[in-house]
């Protein structure tokens, strides 16, 4: 039986224990009847590189695992910052130019407007419209969005919601994969994928 | 004479007067033998729709504009946090997947790796191995790189590297437009587009 290969995006990669976690999602991919697929599966050997070289080399091999994938589960969980990390951003739009559905979750409940209004305090003013600026008085993006209408588009055109699961110990935002499992069962529902055991 | 339409990717849809900035984008396209194409081209009635309706028919009108252009600049510089705007990068891996060509610029010369430390301030930890985490611990990405390294990935892979020109002046952060003449210059160059007069 040929399985759905799932390319795993998101910003997992910088955890310490990174190959491990993303091992675990691997698993969670494996009792869902899906083939998971991490950056981590790459094989370069960068100490041979240098650290330019390595990053064109890690670019073109995630881009090629994402051409060999069937869907994609990226975590857009806002880091460093109201917004999601901008490699999953390009892997999600890399992903659906291919025509590969993109499902996706986030350990953060707010919207984008109310993460963005928070990161910047002060510096958020109100325009005469009743919208909100920042300091170089460009606008914060108010669609009742989770992110930036581009990666919200990019998931609920791919057919299912983004998950949102609001974590009330912020110590477990980039390591909590209840949102992960869920993302694995929309994506089973709608692909019509049955666990072959 | 057909000429090559550039897709105008960047947080520039927040200016206060976008429309008109991305006007003058577009003549610059122009004088240097390009087609310029903004998310301003699409004619959605707006009023008509809902926010979150009104979100995905930006999002799909975008993606169906980059599918129409032949290669992409964008504006890398960093929003409102050390990396470049989600939906910029999002656009990029969408057109990267299609095989358009993408040149970039920014106008903050630091490194993503100086740029993360500083905006972290005493979050920002060193390991022992000398990399540097933030307060979950998660690795501050340190490869030379201008940004997150799928989008130096992309800019490279394309044939040319990322325009960095550092403003002294913050408040021209994102109306410069020279680093922008400069990509312009660089695709003209690459994609051999001679001026039609």
């Amino acid at each position: 039986m040929i399985r759905l290969r799932v390319y795993l995006a998101g910003p997992d990669v910088f955890l310490p224990n990174a190959a491990a976690f993303a091992d675990t999602k691997r698993k969670l991919c494996d009792a869902y009847g899906f083939t998971g697929v991490s950056p981590f599966d790459n094989e370069i050997d960068l100490a041979a590189l240098s650290k330019h070289a390595a990053a064109l080399r890690i670019s073109a091999a995630n881009e090629a695992m994402i051409r060999g994938c069937n869907l994609v589960i990226a975590n857009m969980t806002p880091f460093r910052g109201p917004s999601a990390d901008v490699g999953t951003a390009y892997e999600m739009g890399f992903a659906r130019a291919l025509g590969l559905p993109v499902f996706a979750y986030t350990t953060v409940g707010d919207s984008l407007v109310e993460r963005t209004r928070q990161a910047l305090g002060a510096e958020a003013a109100e325009r005469p419209s009743g919208q909100f600026e920042d300091s170089f008085h460009m606008a914060i993006e108010d669609f009742d969005g989770v992110d930036n209408l581009m990666l919200d588009g990019a998931v609920e055109s791919s057919g299912a919601p983004i998950v949102v699961k609001a974590m009330s110990d912020d110590h477990r935002r980039f390591t909590d994969l209840s949102p992960f499992e869920e993302c694995l069962k929309l994506a089973a529902r709608q692909l019509k994928v049955t666990r072959d055991r």
